[in-house]
């Protein structure tokens, strides 16, 4: 039974070996005229501006509800490109993997990434495989690196959120972070609670066909939406607004967080966007938003506004202002 | 003391404590108008064809005799990217650190890095840091991706041996390997042997100076010039004839191997090419190779054959001729 098979270091030397665990994990699935087993891939570069981006996932356990690493690898790389506007075209993905990991677990870890990569329409065009002594790694790491084509006129940035502009988020947010929580800790705690993993280029894709007027496209990972908020208001120098109750929060989440006493705006996620953008184009972006599944949830949670540049502050339900507290350290054992 | 100060899984969080750690060991390091605070670089395309790679580095220990982790992620990306005649433009890094690591060493790498993209004119754009609990990660990981250009009408590829063409390596192999080999292991052997890390970039440019004419370019890594040269015998089918006299061996790691019964054609380089070309452009090719620093020991080694396509044939020093072993698994240590 092929389920009783492990990677071996053998599998990592660069030999035989190594060419039939390329052959069996990966090869056929992510097969493209652009693959070779040369150095590098040999590609059409993008017209005009291209992005680039890198990241690195750990994440730890592997398998989680509603996703793994490898979809997590492909929507991290596919998503911080769309934060720049940038149609994703091509992905390298290096693997470092534990000696004794399971075989079948890791082609359901490549399936995972075929299945994204195929459904954004981004190719893996270069990959590396290295083995290492068990210890010497905990599980399976990937780091996915993706380039990008950037339209004419597209180019959103931390730095330009301007008084005046709506905040608006794609969904509800912490849903991954709480997800990988339940999953780490046993806190005796029963929550339906489904990681928000997902790729994210085609909601940008609609957003710009509605409009190219966006300023920022953040995608709230790591620190979650709050993290991302406090980045952008240092970066743009503007204050930020929060209409504490606009903020959606699926109830699983909310329930987790208020027993924990965790604030969901810290939580990561891995497939929402803080938007932002002119009031006036703003309901054109939540519209497009809409019409894409991953982000059927979009809506204006808030506002920047000149006052107490860097900071960010929560209208609360009961008609107060009380700052969000800045980020300061490990919030969360490493979920991303 | 700042030698005292190690990082912490907070720095890893994303928050506050993460930005002092890009700040206090990248930032300045790396710093471009490229590399910005944004999820992605924005940057102008490559023209025509661009080459994409990228390459993981769990080299263990992570300094060692002639450089370290840092200098290895940049050479080795870089020269993958050589190997397909593509100067090398931008390149990302993702770090994955492990909790406890000491901050001074992770400036030195950092160190090595910049100093090593600044040499061959390569652009930092845009990075990632991770941290790992305690025996999560042994040490400091790097992922290096990279994109470079191709120039027009160069496309070295490993299919395209053929029999006839020359077979050229840019100096002495096996020294990174025999390197980490003694570093990790205590044989009570004394011998002064100093890794070939190395970017190679400019000896490949020099080469494209010379002549487009070349057929294949492949750097000589995990698995060395033997491994290599098998996947181009399998790829371009064909065989390789190498006079055992001609290939070049500090006499350090030859006296290391006969001691260890190692064969310095299976130990890893990490600035060597192997470059095949028509026998009338080979002379040129030398010419240039020692032109350039890292590839002064530049040398004919052998030739490729139409008989036994797959295989890699040893003319001895005494006139017979025996098949070099295929290479079939772990040869040594993790050593790349």
């Amino acid at each position: 039974m092929s389920t009783e098979k492990k990677v071996t270091l053998a599998m990592g030397a660069g030999g035989k070996q190594t060419a039939e665990l390329i052959d069996r994990v990966f090869a056929q699935r992510f097969a493209s005229s652009l693959l070779t087993a040369d150095d590098a891939a040999v590609l059409d570069a993008p017209r005009g501006k291209m992005a680039m981006s890198t990241d690195g996932f750990i994440v730890s356990p592997s398998f989680f509800a509603g996703g793994n690493i490898g979809k997590l690898s492909i929507c991290g790389t596919v998503n911080d490109l769309a934060c720049m506007g940038a149609r994703p075209l091509y992905l390298t993905c290096a693997f470092v993997i534990e000696e004794g990991y399971p075989l079948d677990k890791l082609e359901q870890i490549a399936d995972s990434m075929a299945a994204t990569a195929a459904e954004v329409g981004v190719t893996l065009v270069a990959g590396d495989t290295k083995v290492a002594g068990h210890g010497q790694v905990d599980g399976v790491f990937i780091t996915t690196t993706g380039v990008g084509e950037i339209p004419e006129g597209v180019a959103p940035a931390g730095d330009k959120a301007m008084p005046g502009d709506a905040i608006i988020v794609t969904g509800d947010v912490g849903r991954h972070g709480c997800t990988i929580l339940l999953e780490r800790d046993n806190f005796g705690i029963e929550a339906d609670v489904t990681s928000d993993c997902a790729p994210l280029w085609k909601s940008v894709e609609a957003m710009l066909s509605a409009t190219h007027d966006v300023h920022v496209i953040r995608d709230a990972t790591r620190g979650g939406v709050g993290t991302v908020l406090y980045e952008i208001a240092g970066q743009s120098g503007v204050g930020v607004e929060l209409d504490a109750a606009e903020v959606p929060v699926d109830p699983a989440v909310g329930g987790v967080c208020r027993m924990l006493g965790l604030e969901p705006l810290y939580l990561a996620c891995e497939g929402r966007l803080v938007v932002i953008a002119p009031q006036e184009v703003a309901p054109s972006i939540v519209e497009a938003l809409h019409s894409c599944p991953y982000s059927q949830g979009g809506k204006v949670i808030g506002r920047v506004v000149a006052d107490r540049p860097g900071w960010v502050v929560l209208n609360t339900e009961v008609g107060t202002q009380t700052l969000l507290p800045q980020p300061t350290g490990e919030l969360l054992p490493r979920i991303c």
